[in-house]
């Protein structure tokens, strides 16, 4: 098998102290699986980089990262260096969209040792595995448009507007995809996320497209909801779910709030993916830079370690993903007397966790 | 006092069954309080109107139910009979809009005799009133405009296009009632919903409004949160939030996941304010018209009544509504005995609950 060249971007906050362990588990891994890494790590894509250069890349940033197969990604953004939306919009924002990294996949599984916020009907808690969901998010139009402008400006008639745009291209590719996922697992079931009733141009759109795609996966059970009723649903039965695709709006919303009910949130992946493989796909974990958190030491690595595993599979290396899957779900059950961080309860320290996924690998 | 005309639309579905259960505890209320209720009713607004005369309302709607006070509103919807885009835009939004209803309100209350689905970090429940929020929606712009379009429609080239349109007289009415709200409740905490890094340029834009309007409410404490990541503090610390600002959409979602994570979805009521009274206001549960239940006598009729109290108090009696609302709590109650219906694991009847509010007043 030839070697994977992976771009690693560390980027702001905890992402500087997530990504040691990260690596370290991706080594592990490597090892044991015999699969050739090759770690070419770059400082841009940071607010520090912005503070030295006044701006968020270098002019040749597509060179140095676009033939890499994958950007193993840590976090970016710290506000009181640069305001989101300049930092995000420069960085993060601009891969998913320059490098055409048109799905968005999250996990949000309960899993062993963690305690779901989310109870039954009855009051009792839910058990590791009860609830294994996939969010599946439209990753490069939509709601995050960058058409729109102000009028009036500073005046009593100032207007703002920002238009939502779908494509038949861009909404019929996330779609497919998301039916492909539905359909690799046992449950073969997706939920679209919509708000047609309200939002009645776009949403409509959504909605006819998820009733044509459907017709090509009869073996896959469909059914929509309001994106306002379908988060209470995530919170009373999200044991229900199984595949949920939305919009880049709606499908941000739900990786947060599915991540959130599972009790995950600190500690959940996300993968960005071109499909097509054209240009690199992007694995970065949920959490952020988290600014207040950082330079501690106390941040907990498994979401960059879980990220690892993503990519592992995106690679091509199923087993490998597996085994490092496995070691986190051991690292985290309730009687492994592993280290945990002070999220979960514990006191050690982030590259105490990433030794003890490693060593259970 | 002088005598308040009420326009009363049942409207589809359990709509027609929980009226009759609002009606009879607002008489009770009245009788009780010395105040004179006129109720006028309507039977448009529905899709049962629309299947008869092939629209929601007649032409002359406005003059018919324009000079009112309030609307006490059921639900309106039944999508087997008439898209909901049709129906809903065809009243209860253009009656938002017509009647200039720009603040919507809805509490998101954890009440005695009802099991949050939320739980505390340590798995314990959360107790009545420990989560008492109230969720502050912009109700006539943004995200729900009617101004968008489709190009190259049915082939592959397809584009779909909706604007959201904020202007600064709108996003500033509401903010300014938000902070109102949040200046008359004990805790003065007001949080704003935002998407700032994302959706770059309104939602900045309602960010900067937000800033510019504190500085007026200088006893107001205010923090704001991107939509994602606030979603999933309301299930992970629902009991932070005091009132919650947000766009019609962000509002819309947060006013569903509000009530869901203190297990009242079903009984969550909604006020649609025109606050400056130049058109009525109208008074709506939240649950809508739920076709799947309907006709079955087993709607739970609490929303159609706290609705019922928000309306007492907006027409200027507080004590009515107080009275009101202490006779659902205690019909709530543990160990009042008062019948249930099967949504909170009971087996009575609609009209058995609204009986014994009614009792209860
Ligand atoms: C029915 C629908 C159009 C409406 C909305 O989105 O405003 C409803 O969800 C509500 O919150 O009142
Ligand atoms: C940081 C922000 C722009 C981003 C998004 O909204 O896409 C984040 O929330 C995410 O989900 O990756």
């Amino acid at each position: 098998m030839s070697k994977h060249r992976i771009a690693v971007i560390a980027g702001d906050g905890i992402g500087q102290e997530v990504m040691p362990e990260g690596l370290r588990v991706l080594e592990a891994a490597a090892s044991r699986f015999n699969i050739e890494l090759q770690f070419d790590h770059f400082d841009f894509s940071s607010c520090d980089y912005f503070e030295r250069h006044g701006k968020m890349l270098p002019d040749d940033w597509k060179d140095q990262i676009g033939g890499h197969e994958a950007i193993y990604f840590g976090a970016v953004g710290w506000p009181d260096k640069v305001p989101d939306h300049i930092s995000l919009w420069g960085s993060l924002l601009l891969f998913r969209r320059e490098f055409d990294q048109y799905v968005n996949i999250r996990p949000a599984k309960l899993m062993p040792g963690v305690t779901a916020p989310v109870v039954r009907r009855d009051g009792s808690p839910r058990l590791a595995g009860e609830i294994d969901m996939v969010i599946v998010r439209e990753n490069t139009e939509g709601e995050y448009s960058s058409i729109g402008g102000r009028m009036y400006p500073g005046t009593e008639r100032e207007i703002v507007v920002q238009e939502t745009v779908m494509s038949r291209i861009g909404v019929d590719r996330v779609l497919r995809y998301a039916f492909e996922v539905a359909r690799s697992r046992p449950k073969k079931h997706l939920t679209s996320a919509t708000k047609s009733n309200g939002i009645a141009i776009t949403m409509p759109y959504w909605d006819e497209r998820v009733a044509e795609m459907a017709k090509q996966y009869p073996d896959v059970r469909v059914d929509k909801f309001h994106i306002d009723i379908l988060t209470a649903h995530f919170v009373q039965r999200p044991d229900f779910f199984d595949v949920v695709v939305g919009s880049n709006l709606f499908g941000d919303i739900l990786s947060d709030l599915g991540p959130a009910c599972t009790g995950t949130i600190g500690i959940a992946p996300s993968a960005n993916l071109n499909p097509d493989r054209t240009h690199p796909s992007l694995f970065e974990p949920v959490h952020g830079s988290a600014p207040d958190i950082a330079g501690r030491q106390i941040a907990n690595p498994i979401g960059q370690i879980w990220c690892g595993a993503m990519m592992l599979d995106f690679l091509g290396h199923r087993a490998a993903h597996d085994a490092v899957m496995q070691a986190i779900e051991s690292v985290l059950s309730p009687g492994s007397g592993a280290p945990r961080t002070p999220d979960l309860g514990g006191s050690a320290q982030t590259s105490d966790v990433g030794k003890a996924i490693e060593q259970a690998l």
